[in-house]
């Protein structure tokens, strides 16, 4: 069946659940029962302190064919998954499934688990590295399901993702299983991805290398959700944890596109009094963010908060009063875990507060303006941030089109052509985002207005700004590198790419060259 | 049928569910899973902010039969019950049962509508005033149910308690549903008893008469959880809400007791680093606190946390460095208050972390020292709060069964003797908590130990203290003041009394003169 987006989609996929369509950003509403986490008395003086990893595992009855999960604070500086995947290796547990919000380059390991049958199904929101091209190339029997970060919570919080034990990396823990992320020598600062996790998972299992007495103040994840703690050497590298600054783009043609889309957000009106916007740690992102601070200052406006993915150019703008506060689900450097630990201002959200379609509101529907990438957009505005030019699985939604969704604007941001390539095209590899999400393109060679927003591009074009038909950026990006040769892709499907609302907007086949 | 604590319980109560009697305080275990809250997508633009109360009762779809719930933060200052009822009253809906976390004097008006028929039900965890005592006089047809503090959030995971829509007194709230206590000018400090009702009602709204732009922060209730807000002129009368300070006994009499009770902690041990515990906010409970802390600066002991029910004592004590921190699940000062706005070591924490006892361990399991009082106690150690010496309700347990059976040494202090009455008596009128957790009693008469700590006992009296048996106590009260007439009760149930696990520890009677 054709869905929404013009996409293909089988009836059934093996060993996926019902596949219900993708049929518009807000068609697939929530109104229903979350499903139910568990409870587990716990008496006076029972400890909850194990030895070790192997303790804990056979604690919580770990066996085939469970699922476990894994939240991505660590990132690339990760250790607790490989940790923890070796010794279920160790101990002869099979076909286990990796529910993680994210598997970065650190994560190869799991290629030699997966070989040997001891993990056979990952989910996750964003997979980059060894273990994507991996999948891309047909390692699993069972297609990787992936899912937008408000996306993931709203499957743990419906039973589509039922998780057997969390395990999460836990900076900072107390005896008694109260955690945060912002002390510790493996500080990552916010834990907001793990929430969930924390709330429906059978079993919970906190892995820190600060093991504090009770109780750790500030609390992020609470006591009532943890059942063991497990101390260990090191959680991670802290070099691959964070960054150490996050900057802003010195290329001419970032800056230029960065100014342009500040330009194209104060056409919009909603630079003014109470502006809230999110970018992304990238460099043209940045730039956008410091353009707009620029004229927040010119023009004396206060913002109300910054959402993100929090880098130190948000802690600066929060310090100087630009914003009123930063809502947090991770931070991207050094200083936004700083922050975090100093600024009362800078509070950490969940991932579900984030994004999460099915709740009372998420933060994304506050959002005034989001800044994102794209590795393609479509002339429907379609917008892939999951497969590269190759077809190989570099990525993955994240929050994008959870705050394409939520924001009153959203701008993508991206020269025109990358690496000899067009990043505008006329029909994406994959969808990610879809292009009734996207408000605006802004490219080095002009402004391409999404047709249903008829008064922005009013607004635009009164204010002198270079608008430009998206399918014209397309010819010139076509007219410059070529018309890109169509991938070599096989029948078996490799990935599911979920819409947040469940639904399925895509899917990835196999690359078979 | 007989319980544990020798209490003869019906087989089957009206308008109740199953009867389970109490068999121990331990023996009732949780494990399994808890109930599924609601969830609903909320669209960007939708607004949350409605008109009036009425609005939202009608946007809510509320209908005879249905439960509400309301926290007692604001406690005898409170509005919000009396507003949301009276406007129920006036839209003709009949059938009401409140789920209030306790009722107070201000609710009087609550007997009207009980008498029209608006309201036909109550549950809460603690009830005094003419609500209490119409109750006990048998105004409702139906039994109300009475539960601990982390009772009532047990009992609202486990299903047993389903609320329909909660109406949530939010000091603060911004326009899409965040919620604090600790700004505005009905500022209550921690929101501790509210969470469940956020998390598991069908629907939840927001009173606030200081309604902000967003985000609010801190958040404690956040947007994920909240339907709609309202704004109202005055959600409650600070007077009423916090007293200006609490104070330590002046009388001679409480200030021995407390004297003698500081000295039975020194002697069981626990007076050393990392010394953690709770009293309430009464004159003798404080003067205890000030005996102790007095003891630890002489010893330069530094204490892990203060709990409760938070006094400006215990902020004193924080802020001295005698305490790590402050766990808060409603703050009985305003020094408290100001505090949780103020203090990062003093965080606000749920009721069901508190005191749940089916879940992950309750905070109370972490505690080392409880003062409780007593309205009566008996030879057995069992401890009424719920019942005065008249049989007519006048309190309930709150959190003093969660923490006598959390706690490693729970202290019971009160003069042997109050009004002429004994309070050591042998049999109390209702059993509150039961006796097993009752660790030891001391009067101005001497120290009673529970004969089950054979080692606790031996420490009190190598350390010369006058340890009496708890018997002898009430020979004593019985010769001053001669034995308690028979209270006339009448046949009918007004009442049942949950212990903290869910299983009926006792009822009480309709007090028919």
């Amino acid at each position: 069946m054709i869905n929404s987006v013009g996409r293909d989609i089988p009836n059934k996929i093996e060993g996926y659940k019902k596949v219900v369509p993708f049929s518009g950003a807000y068609s697939n509403l929530g109104n229903g029962v979350r499903v139910s986490g568990r409870y587990r008395t716990i008496l006076p003086g029972e400890k909850k302190v194990l030895g070790s990893i192997r303790e804990a595992i056979e604690k919580v009855g770990l066996k085939d064919g469970m699922t476990i999960s894994f939240h991505h604070h660590l990132r690339n500086g990760d250790y607790v998954l490989n940790m923890v995947v070796d010794e279920i290796a160790r101990m002869g547990i099979k076909d286990i499934k990796i529910a993680a919000s994210s598997i970065f380059n650190c994560h190869e390991p799991l290629i030699e688990h997966i070989k040997n049958g001891v993990v056979t199904s990952i989910e996750a929101n964003y997979i980059v590295g060894p273990v994507a091209t991996a999948i891309s190339k047909g390692i699993l029997d069972v297609p990787v399901v992936m899912r937008s970060h408000g996306g993931r919570d709203r499957a743990i919080e419906a039973g589509e993702l039922h998780i057997d034990v969390a395990f999460i990396a836990a900076p900072s823990a107390d005896i008694y299983g109260n955690i945060n992320g912002i002390y510790g020598p493996s500080a990552c600062g916010s834990l907001g991805y793990s929430f969930s996790d924390a709330r429906y998972a059978d079993w919970v299992i906190a892995i820190t290398d600060n093991l504090v007495s009770f109780p750790l103040i500030p609390i992020s994840i609470d006591q009532t959700f943890v059942d063991y703690v497990v101390k260990v050497e090191k959680i991670g590298d802290p070099k691959g944890i964070v960054s150490g600054t996050t900057n802003i783009t010195r290329d001419p043609v970032g800056l230029k596109i960065a100014c342009m889309a500040a330009d194209v957000i104060e056409a919009s009106g909603l630079l003014k009094d109470g502006i809230s916007f999110q970018t992304g740690a990238g460099g043209t992102s940045l730039a956008v963010a410091s353009f707009l601070k620029q004229k927040m200052k010119e023009k004396r406006i206060t913002g109300s908060f910054g959402l993100g993915g929090i880098t130190g150019f948000f802690v600066e703008m929060l310090r100087e009063g630009l914003f009123k506060a930063l809502l947090d689900t991770q931070c991207f450097d050094l200083k936004a875990v700083e922050s975090l630990r100093e600024d009362r201002n800078h509070i950490e959200i969940t991932s579900s507060m984030y994004g999460n379609p099915h709740n009372k509101g998420a933060v994304v529907n506050n959002l005034d303006v989001m800044i994102l990438g794209a590795t393609e957009i479509d002339t429907d505005f379609n917008v892939n941030v999951t497969t590269g030019s190759n077809g190989i699985i570099m990525g993955g939604s994240g929050g994008h089109n959870d705050t394409a969704a939520g924001s009153k604007l959203a701008v993508v941001v991206t020269s025109l052509i990358k690496g000899r390539l067009p990043i505008v095209v006329e029909r994406v590899t994959t969808v990610t985002t879809p292009g009734e999400t996207i408000d605006v393109l802004v490219t080095e060679y002009g402004i391409a207005v999404n047709p249903k927003n008829v008064e922005l591009k009013k607004k635009i074009v009164d204010n002198k700004l270079p608008v430009v038909d998206i399918k014209e950026l397309k010819d010139i990006a076509y007219r410059l590198c070529g018309r890109p040769d169509d991938i070599k892709f096989g029948e078996r499907i490799v990935a599911i790419v979920e819409y947040r609302d469940g639904t399925v907007i895509d899917v990835i086949r196999e690359v078979t060259r």
